[in-house]
């Protein structure tokens, strides 16, 4: 019998609802696995792996990782830090501690960037030829990693957007005084976010306007849709992603770039929805009210899709297995299989391909005045946050905790000596 | 046998999100009394009376109220209208639609605005002789009306604020970055639903500093405060009420007031939370997150607390009984037996001490220092959101729908000739 190998497994970039039930599925895949020994996290990311914070995944209160699902953040702690292709220390820093903890199998769980990361270690590694295999786990509120259908994190993301914008929707329409609701969603470069409010509308309230990044923002055609629905109806809501640009390049939200200061001399930086109603406001004369759901957009594990719960599970079972089997280099992705019933496969692609790509919303998918989505974009968002019990429904009961209160997971991380 | 006579009740003010419950808890009542005949809604409060847009409740699809537990905003429409003591054209108004519709039973769902066109519609009924019971059923997210334990809709705010400042925090701590967040809570001019967010602690991630308009803000101290923690901690959260004043009785909101306009020219006004999070951006060099819930505070049915939408389906079907009873002129209250276990019984108290008083948070339930609530407020305010079977817990399953989107109630409302 082979020497076991030790695995070591970490997070990275903007948390999402459900990166902490792909530690779960990790480690039961890991613990199942005769190839694997130990079995590591690290602390903050790379950033822990170059500090040399590891600690002892496996030892911990298996008790608490039944809380993963109802758990935010990065529950292993989680970092920004990007691997340089110049950075030489860094790279041997890396090797130095992979080779004294006998890792063998690494997973990083993250977008874009992290991928990067990943792809840059595993080419390093193998130049050293240092035996390690280096797999992605995908995660991204954005769902702007390619060669995957979509990325875990994006439909809890789209479950919490259109809910809130549909319980807000109903309460502003309790009233007859006209009122224009514009919501900011996150987005880096991708509206597919922003696009994925469209569900609301399921609920009979969604929102009006569709404005993604993929199209060019114009301030006149705007104020030209708005117009057209006052019309016909006095309450409309309006979903904007935070990364509209104009057609000069600049971000809508740089509006404000008269570099006003407030009362204490700072810079006023207001979003795009804030800087849009103040546009709508002194054109239109008409109640406006900007809402940006921040960072509860990505951490509202008490809305997160059942479906994306089951995938991040298993899609990071899969990456393990992957790494098992000897392979380096790859991402686990999800392949729809069919969409009534919604299945889906897990496949491993290539990281090379992956690391720094971007998805973009297909053009497609959006319609010809660029102010809404297709009932394609419909027909594949649906699918992901589905309740149906054939649709992989995950089995953690969602329950409430006696107090009312979340219960959330908790880690010791004693740190290896 | 007496002739029967009809009821009528109306929503005003801002929504909760139990008002909708209270609607049913009201018709349940009403169809079991012998005296009550037809059960009949204004369309938009009482505004909807004086346009004499009355519509048929009873008459309502039957299954859309199961629904009325997950419904926000105001079902039958609200309005922010308030009867004037002079406009004696508005009352003779409503006295000729009671009368030509047999109205005897006046249910009016609302904070303490509401309560006092409740109230005064009491009086003129009886001095124009009129015979009509005039009852209040308690509504606020502000938590402000006097004479009740507390408000049915105050409740699931703090639910709904405590859950999601306990999500957002544990993903803020997922980095080693220092970092400080701002959220700025609903409360006109009372700060219970910002001392309630002090409930998130029970999850482990709460504030670490509440400051309430019950006590004169000052930018020093708050800076002060700010800086000793940072001593101690990187990760810091704080809870703003949105009417916090300063010494001179300017509100936080208004220090933006050197009137500064944005590239549209409109008045740039951000909120207190936002204000305040640029003024120790300048003083402190740190990251800072300024996050304000905003509608989400009221409208997040599916936070809503157990305990509540039990209390707002008794509270409002406890008025009906109230008015058959042959009493007018009194709000239908909220009285706290025990804590533990946690009992509440409903009593009548009069309008005339509830209209327009306004309930603060007692000096004692704030700590010396201005800058947190004690364990009073919590004992207060816990049970409130409790989950536990013996607290009166509400028996409609808050299940979700196949497609993972909220399902809400829809009226008719088709308008009485």
């Amino acid at each position: 019998m082979a020497t076991k190998g030790n695995l070591l497994y970490a997070q990275s970039g903007g948390p999402t609802a459900v990166i902490n039930t792909s530690v779960w599925g990790a480690l039961q895949a890991a613990r199942s696995c005769a190839a694997v020994g130990d079995i590591y996290a690290a602390y903050h990311g790379i950033q822990g792996v170059l500090d040399g914070e590891l600690f002892d995944l496996a030892a911990e209160d298996q008790l608490q990782f039944a809380k993963m699902p109802h758990t935010p953040g990065a529950v292993l702690g989680s970092c920004r830090y990007r691997l340089q292709q110049e950075a030489t220390e860094d790279y041997q820093k890396i090797l130095d501690i992979f080779r004294r903890r006998n890792i063998r199998y690494f997973l990083y769980n993250g977008g874009n960037d992290s991928m990067d990361t990943c792809n840059k270690l595993h080419h390093f590694f193998q130049e050293q030829n240092y035996e390690c295999a280096v797999i992605g786990v995908p995660k991204t509120i954005d769902n702007d990693l390619v060669l995957t259908d979509h990325s875990p994190g994006f439909a809890s993301s789209v479950r919490c957007v259109s809910t809130l914008m549909a319980e807000v929707t109903v309460d502003a329409c309790s009233y007859t005084t006209p009122q224009i609701l514009l919501f900011e969603i996150m987005g880096r470069n991708a509206g597919w976010l922003t696009a994925g409010s469209a569900l609301a509308r399921l609920s009979g309230f969604g929102p009006d306007l569709i404005y993604l990044p993929e199209r060019t923002f114009s301030l006149e055609n705007f104020l030209r849709d708005v117009e057209n629905l006052q019309a016909q109806k006095p309450h409309i809501v309006i979903a904007v992603s935070e990364s509209l640009r104009l057609a000069d390049g600049r971000y809508v939200k740089e509006l404000s770039g008269t570099k006003e200061h407030d009362v204490f001399g700072h810079e006023q930086m207001g979003g795009a929805a804030q800087l849009l109603a103040a546009y709508l406001k002194k054109n239109l004369h008409t109640k406006v009210r900007a809402i940006e759901f921040s960072l509860v957009q990505r951490a509202a594990c008490h809305l997160a899709s059942q479906v994306d719960l089951y995938e991040a599970y298993h899609v990071a079972e899969y990456a393990v297995k992957l790494a098992v089997s000897g392979v380096s280099g790859k991402m686990a992705a999800l392949q729809r299989q069919s969409n009534q019933p919604y299945q889906v496969d897990y496949k491993a692609v290539d990281l090379d391909a992956v690391a720094n790509a971007e998805k973009k919303l297909p053009s497609s998918w959006i319609n010809a005045a660029g102010n809404d989505v297709t009932d394609e974009f419909i027909s594949y968002c649906l699918p992901l946050i589905s309740n149906r019990e054939d649709a992989g429904r995950y089995d953690v009961p969602l329950e409430l905790t006696d107090n009312g209160l979340p219960c959330f997971a908790y880690l010791k991380k004693q740190l290896l000596l």
